[in-house]
C-alpha cells in the first residue's frame, strides 16, 4: 500500500473537470466528477442543524438512491439559509447535469461552499455544468483543476491517492478536499470527495466512510465552527475488478486502511492550511483510559485559542495546554501528566507529573518554530490514544475572517 | 437602587491597598482587601479540573471557615500547576497577612492571576503583604489602586458599586474584577471581589452569589478558554445594620438585584475589555422554550471565532450567527429565526424566518461599527430569553497571546 500522485481521477473510470464559471470574481469556481459506470455512494454530513440545501439533497441521494454517478460542486456561494429556492436550485443543477450525462437527477450529488445566505446564481451554475461536460477527462491535470475549483480561502489544493492490492487486483483510492475555515469536529470537513475503483457494496462503503471520517476529518479543527455545508462523499465504481467487498474481513480492513491514508492526508492538509495558519499543530494524547477520553482531551487542546496563539508565537506556554485539557470535560489527574513538544527540531519533555521539568526555553522555541509541531500528553491511565490536528491562530486568520465577504 | 462610584471600598468598613511589589516588570501587582470586622464569605470557582493552588485554598476557606476578613491578590504569576510548593506558598501568604492583622490564617483568602506553571516569588509576596497593611485605606483611591493591581492584559480597571435601602438602612455592594483573556463560561471571571456591608447569613450569601454568577460572569466569553484560576469572592460584614437576611424573601431579592447590577457591570466591562477587543458584543436570544436553551444558543454565538472576526470587520455576516446557533446542540427551527442587529446607530432586521430580508448592507455596517453591538435572535418557540456578552476577535488578541510570557 503506497501513496501515489493524483486525486479524484486516480482511480479507474473517473473523469473530472474544473472551470471558472463566473460565480466568484476571478478564481475557478466549479468542479465536476463523473464515473463512466454507475457507482455506489456513501457520505457523512454536517451535524449542524442548520444544513445547507446541497447537504439535504445529498443526504437524500446517499440514503435513497441505489447508485450515483456524478458530483457537481461550486465555490463562492454556500447555498445555505436559502429556503425553498435553495432546494430548487440543487434540483436544477442536478437535472442539468443528468440530462447531459443521460443519468437520473437523483444520481447526481451537489456540493457548495462559500458565503451563507445568498442564492446560487443558477443561470451561471447551469451554464457551468454545460461547459464542464465536454471537458471531463481522466488526466491528472483534470483532477488538479477540479481540486483548485473548490478552494475558497485555501492556499494550496488538497489531493491524495493510494494504490494497493486486493485479491491480485490493483485498487486505487483518491480524493480531493477543501478547507480552510469554519472547520471543527462533528463532520468537520467543508468538502471532501473520494473516488475508488474498488468493488464494494453500498453498505460496506458507508461503514468504511463513517469509520474513517471519525478518525480523520472529525479529528481536525481550525476554528471551532462547524459549518452548515460539511460534506464528505465517496464513490466506488468497481472497475478494479476485485471480488466485491460485502462484509467485514481482511479485504474490508485493507480497504479501510487505504481510505484512512487518503482521508488522513487530506485532513492534515486542511488543518495545516487552516485560514491564516503558519503551522500544522498535532496533539497526541496517550496513556488514556479510553479512546473517547483521548479524543475529548486532544480536541480540546487543538481548539484552544490561547494555545493556538502561543503556537503562532513559538511560545512553550504549556500551562495553556494543561488548562485546555482541564476544561475539556474529561477526567484525569493533572498532577500525573507528562507533556512533550516534538518536531523536526527535536523532542523535549516540558512537564513531568504536572510540574515544569525546568526545560530549555531556547530549545522549546526552536522545536515550536517548525512548520509541523506536535504536543504529546501522557496521562498515565491506560493504553488508549488519539491524535487531533489543528493549526496556529494568526493575524491572518482574523484578517481573512474580518472581511471575508468583501 | 442606583449605581454609584467606587469599588471594593464603597461599602462601610472595607479598606484596601494596591502596590507594585516587584512580581511584574513595571506594573502594580499586589492588592489587599480587609474588613474592619469579621465577614461571612461566599465564592464560586473555576470548573476546570486543573485548579490553581489559590483556588483550592479559597475553596477550603469558603467551605470550612465560619468567617473571613481579608483577601490578598497578586498578578503576574498564577500559582497554577505548581504542586505542593504552590499550596505551601498560599499558606505562607495567608499566614503573613493573618499575623499582621491579628486574625486566623484560615480567614485570609488569596488569589493569583498570570502565567501558569511558575512558582510565586514568595519573598516578594510576603514583603508585599507587609508593605500593604499600613497602606490599607477606605478611600476611593485605595479601591482604585487595588483594582489596578490585579490587571494583567486588561486595559481599563474594572469597578462597580450600587447603593440601595433595606429596612430603612443604606446598603452598599461594590466590587472589582479583572479580565481579560482565558475567559469563558463555567465560572468565567478570572478574578472578581465584591464587598458589601449588608447583614446576611453565610448560607444566603452563597445562594445569592451562585445565582448571580450564573447570570453574569458565566454569560461572558472572551476566548473559550476556562482558566485554572477563576475566582469570584464576596465578603459581607453586616455594618449597614439591616436585619440579617437569613431566608429568601423581599430583602434577599433586593440584595440579589443589587448584586446582579454590580456583577453585570463588572462582567460587561470584562467582555468589552477582552484581550485586543474593539467592541462589546452582546447576544440576546429571545422567544426560547427554556432559559437553558437560550443560554446555550447565546453562548455558542459569542464564542464563535468566525462571528467574532466578522464583528471586528463590521461585516453583517449573519450566516455565521445562524451557523453557530446550529452547532450549539440546542434544538430550534432555523427556518423560523428572525435576527436583528442593534447599536447606538439603530436597529435592523437582518433575517426573517431564516432568510435574508434584503437589508441595507450600508446601514448594517454602520450599526456594527459602534463600540457596543447587539445581535438579537428570536427563535419563536416560547417566552424564555438569555443575554451573553463577548467581544470581537482582533489582530491584537493574537498579538497579545502569541507572546504573553515575554
Amino acid at each position: 500500500m503506497q501513496m501515489t500522485e493524483g486525486g479524484v481521477t486516480a482511480a479507474k473510470g473517473f473523469v473530472a473537470a474544473g472551470i471558472y464559471a463566473g460565480i466568484k470574481k476571478d478564481k475557478k469556481d466549479m468542479a465536476m466528477i463523473y464515473s463512466k459506470v454507475p457507482c455506489v455512494a456513501a457520505g457523512t454530513f454536517t451535524t449542524n442543524i442548520v444544513k445547507a440545501a446541497p447537504v439535504k439533497w445529498d443526504q437524500d441521494v446517499v440514503y435513497h438512491s441505489e447508485k450515483a454517478q456524478a458530483v457537481v460542486a461550486n465555490s463562492g456561494v454556500a447555498n445555505a439559509c436559502t429556503g425553498e429556492e435553495g432546494m430548487r436550485y440543487c434540483r436544477e443543477t442536478a437535472r442539468t447535469a443528468a440530462e447531459l450525462l443521460n443519468i437520473s437527477e437523483k444520481e447526481v450529488l451537489v456540493a457548495s461552499t462559500g458565503v451563507i445566505g445568498r442564492q446560487l446564481p443558477i443561470d451561471i451554475i447551469k451554464e457551468g455544468v454545460v461547459s464542464m461536460v465536454p471537458l471531463l477527462s481522466e488526466s491528472k491535470e483534470a483532477g488538479i483543476l477540479a481540486a483548485e475549483s473548490i478552494m475558497t480561502t485555501d492556499t494550496i489544493r488538497k489531493e491524495a491517492a493510494v494504490t494497493f492490492e486486493l485479491g491480485g487486483r490493483t485498487v486505487t483510492v483518491g480524493g480531493m478536499s477543501k478547507g480552510s475555515g469554519m472547520i471543527h469536529p462533528n463532520m468537520c470537513t467543508m468538502l471532501s470527495f473520494v473516488t475508488t475503483d474498488a468493488a464494494i457494496s453500498k453498505e460496506m462503503l458507508q461503514k468504511a466512510q463513517s469509520a474513517s471520517v471519525k478518525d480523520t476529518y472529525n479529528m481536525i479543527s481550525v476554528d471551532g465552527d462547524t459549518s452548515t455545508n460539511d460534506t464528505a462523499l465517496i464513490l466506488a465504481n468497481g472497475l478494479a475488478g476485485n471480488d466485491e467487498i460485502t462484509e467485514e474481513g481482511e479485504d474490508f480492513d485493507t480497504f479501510l486502511k487505504a481510505l484512512n491514508m487518503v482521508n488522513t492526508a487530506l485532513a492534515k492538509k486542511m488543518a495545516g492550511d487552516g485560514e491564516g495558519a503558519t503551522a500544522l499543530f498535532e496533539v497526541k494524547v496517550i496513556g488514556a483510559e479510553s479512546k473517547e477520553q483521548a479524543v475529548t482531551l486532544s480536541k480540546s487542546v487543538i481548539t484552544s485559542n490561547l494555545t493556538k496563539a502561543a503556537i503562532f508565537g513559538h511560545d512553550a506556554n504549556w500551562g495553556r495546554i494543561l488548562c485546555a485539557m482541564g476544561y475539556s470535560g474529561a477526567e484525569f489527574d493533572p498532577e500525573k501528566v507528562d507533556l512533550y513538544f516534538e518536531s523536526a527540531a527535536g523532542k523535549l519533555k516540558i512537564i513531568e507529573n504536572g510540574v515544569s521539568t525546568g526545560y530549555s526555553e531556547e530549545l522549546a522555541t526552536k522545536i515550536l518554530s517548525e512548520k509541523e509541531v506536535t504536543a504529546i500528553a501522557d496521562i498515565k491511565m491506560g493504553d488508549a490514544c488519539a491524535t487531533a490536528w489543528g493549526c496556529d491562530l494568526t493575524f491572518d486568520y482574523v484578517k481573512i475572517n474580518a472581511d471575508y465577504r468583501s
